[in-house]
């Protein structure tokens, strides 16, 4: 997909959500157990209950590994599904990949190929090897994690050195790479007040922001800081839109809270001037 | 598996060889393409013919996924083999994985549980919580990346903060987490002149060292700066093993290969009167 083609859907939703898909087989209805293949089952009753209200989809990837060869078959599915049914929808394969040129080429193809998704999130610590190999693929996308928005995450990404944090030089660096114009960023919503020095670095890149609802990040404070002409956000909530309720209305509860989110999302888009 | 049997694995064999699995339709015998399942049959000669000369077997998740939902099954199957007929050998998942805590948990679940590794390993940039996961199950491990033998390595790696390079730091921060005695450690073997400093900092940790043969790092250097008295070195050779014929001979060949770098350890070792 085009970024063109996700800022139109953009702005014909009015909503820059993204549903993260992180399946729990323990967190499902029960009365969805039974079914054959009840991953599958459980993210399109997801799907047909939110595609109005999202962008995008991301799969978190060690949800569907968790469960092997059966999480495998379930994550083919829900892409297929998604690109059959929903293909103005972006799929992001939440996979945070990072290897060696001629491993990370593998999983590139395997990701953009093998399941025809949008974008992959990849990990920069190996550097420009690891991450151009996604960058070769037209119309797709490596998600570079950044800043993220973990505990951990005050381990080394903020690490200062030469005048710089080092996810500043990483989005930096990541700028001299080839095909630089199709990377993306991770930046957590639980750390908001970074997010306006980051704007300055990557003006027109879209950001992907997890981290608002259960792990506490503001939406009002990702948008203030991180929207831009083309919107350039992607704000992604899993737990609390597929959980929000465990019951057999499990969907329309979804739906409930995808709105809510959309809603609010399209309040600060008119406040930019963006719709 | 103890590192106490990996120790005795290693004196026994008078070996410290771990062989990669990195395992390539396009590169496999012409005549084992038509087999139901070509990827575990290569495997399994490999490791076969391979098997008294290694103490360690690592496939390369990039590879397997490539292949889809086949390539899964061929990777459940090959740990199987290797637990049914092998189990002294120290399988490691090459998967490079890094997420926040409740998915790590994921990870860690699928790879020691479902698919019953020894290690896998870990991305470092997302930190503590990305990493202490791995390191809650017994007798199990997690091979942090620290210093890569990829030429994207001088992107990120070196850089210098605090009085010291970014491995470094990553180095001493991880010793402070919780369960840091079930970590090992990546370095590439291109890097071998930072061995020694390594060493210093982790002097009782396994180094898992890749970049011998293709990439070009030599085998004595890495042994003269990182053998210490429980061996601590885990060298990994793939493609100049698993490919060195690519004909109907290609077992006997790889088994020749794995048998010359074996003796080549059996020297080292001797020489540092660890055998």
């Amino acid at each position: 997909m085009t970024q063109e083609a996700l800022f139109d859907q953009i702005k014909f939703k009015k909503s820059f959500l993204c549903v993260g898909l992180d399946i729990d087989l323990e967190k499902i209805p029960s009365h969805l157990k039974k079914q054959e293949d009840p991953i599958f089952t459980f993210a399109k009753e997801i799907i047909d209950a939110t595609h109005s209200y999202a962008v995008a989809y991301k799969p978190n990837l060690a949800f569907f590994e968790s469960y092997g060869v059966q999480g495998w078959k379930a994550f083919e599915k829900i892409t297929g599904y998604l690109n059959e049914h929903y293909s103005d929808h972006f799929i992001i394969a939440d996979a945070k990949r990072g290897d060696i040129g001629n491993t990370a080429a593998r999983y590139a193809k395997a990701f953009f190929e093998t399941y025809e998704v949008d974008a992959v999130t990849v990990a920069p610590y190996m550097g420009q090897d690891a991450v151009e190999p996604f960058l070769t693929f037209k119309d797709k996308y490596a998600i570079l994690l950044t800043l993220t928005s973990n505990p951990g995450a005050f381990d080394f990404q903020f690490t200062e050195a030469e005048g710089q944090k080092l996810y500043e030089k990483v989005l930096r660096t990541s700028l001299e790479w080839k095909g630089s114009d199709q990377l993306m960023y991770v930046v957590g919503a639980t750390k908001a007040e970074a997010l306006a020095s980051i704007r300055k670095i990557v003006p027109n890149a879209f950001l992907l922001v997890p981290g608002i609802g259960a792990q506490g990040g503001s939406l009002e404070a990702v948008s203030q800081a991180g929207l831009n002409k083309q919107c350039g956000l992607l704000v992604n909530s899993s737990r609390g839109i597929i959980y929000k309720s465990q019951d057999k209305d499990f969907a329309i509860a979804a739906a409930a809270e995808a709105q809510k989110l959309q809603e609010e999302m399209a309040v600060y888009l008119d406040q930019k001037g963006i719709i």
